[in-house]
């Protein structure tokens, strides 16, 4: 199955890593991954400071390339919220909670387009200690790690 | 992983195999996949008439014991919109196009009793040779057959 999931991925945590891992899981032994990584402008809207592309892409390569996936895997630069999801042809799109909205507008516009809808796959987000959400934000703000423990 | 799915499955057509098939793909070799079965009762709300649910349930296990599917599975009758999906302790839930409103109002109650949340995986519903969805009822209404070829 071709897969496509994306994010700024920085820095990269355990939320992220469970949907990279759900992405290569189920593209399955002989698929195909697109990772979608924002680029430096787009993810600029961001609140807080963002590392180079370059860094974020690294940190990426060296997270997959370290697991025992087998699927085909490639990085494609997200200039907006959709990069090649409207057009190109693939199986499933893999979000979170936070992006599910973005998934189904996905679908709509590629119908629009008259391109066949894709499967979404959500994966809930994965929480830090005090049960809240790991996010980027948090890490960034110095509340919790990359693996959501708290820092004290 | 354990995975949820329900339905109806009157008459089981080529949407319904879908649904079963990434249900069982997701579960993965040793995973488990709870099916959720209407109750004749629970059924009974639709617009045309169901078969019993000891005939569905017949044809539900005649598909699954002849495809090569590793995971173990049970079928457990449906009730309500929900089953024991809101208790349970599974990792994800498989949902069509139609059905992706039931399962965020499964998160939405999982979380209000203090359960953890599932992940939703939700694929595009399958298109009849006219491009519109197989669906029952249509099947029922004598436009297509299980297949989404159309009768003339």
């Amino acid at each position: 199955m071709k897969v496509m999931v994306g994010g700024t991925f920085d820095p990269l945590h355990d939320g992220h890593m469970s949907l990279l891992s759900r992405s290569f899981e189920l593209a399955g032994r002989d698929g195909e991954v697109v990772l979608g990584l924002t680029t430096d402008q787009f993810a600029s809207r961001k609140l807080h400071r963002i590392r180079p592309f370059d860094d974020r892409k690294k940190e990426l390569i060296d997270f997959i390339t370290n697991r025992n996936f087998t699927a085909h895997w490639i990085i494609e630069p997200l200039g907006d919220q959709y990069g090649s999801a409207l057009d190109a042809d693939f199986d499933a799109i893999v979000v979170s909670e936070e992006t599910l909205p973005v998934a189904m507008e996905i679908n709509k516009l590629r119908r629009e387009r008259g391109k066949k809808k894709v499967d979404i796959h959500q994966i809930t987000c994965v929480l830090a200690e005090d049960g809240r959400w790991i996010s980027s934000t948090r890490i960034w703000r110095g509340e919790i790690d990359v693996h959501g423990r708290l820092i004290i």
